[in-house]
């Protein structure tokens, strides 16, 4: 059970509880705490639009948005 | 900036918080209400061990995993 789903967000999605809590949730997709936000992010700041990434570990590979 | 993620899970996540609410964080990626779990998670049910696919709408392929 896998699938690669794309991405576009650059910034975790800020959820407020009814109780007044802010929940951060991973929205680049790349946390390593999911759902919640841990900076990942940071890591998609330098990615020029119009390219599409994947992600390994530390580094990352740009692949043909032929289908995007 | 766009970036291809892979998800594993094919349910979503469950957070309690502290007042006590439950809510359902979207984890399959394919959600269309975004950090929120819609359901989108049934599309998955009958995806292949060992096989990685990209949805397109309500369609979906199998792509090649070299090096996932």
């Amino acid at each position: 059970m896998a699938r690669l789903v794309r991405h576009d967000r650059n910034s975790p999605y800020q959820v407020k509880t009814n109780s007044g809590e802010t929940l951060w949730i991973c929205a680049c997709g790349l946390s390593n705490n999911k759902p919640f936000c841990d900076g990942s992010h940071k890591k998609t700041q330098d990615e020029n639009p119009g390219d599409i990434y994947v992600y390994d570990g530390n580094s990352r590979v740009k692949v043909n948005p032929l289908y995007m």
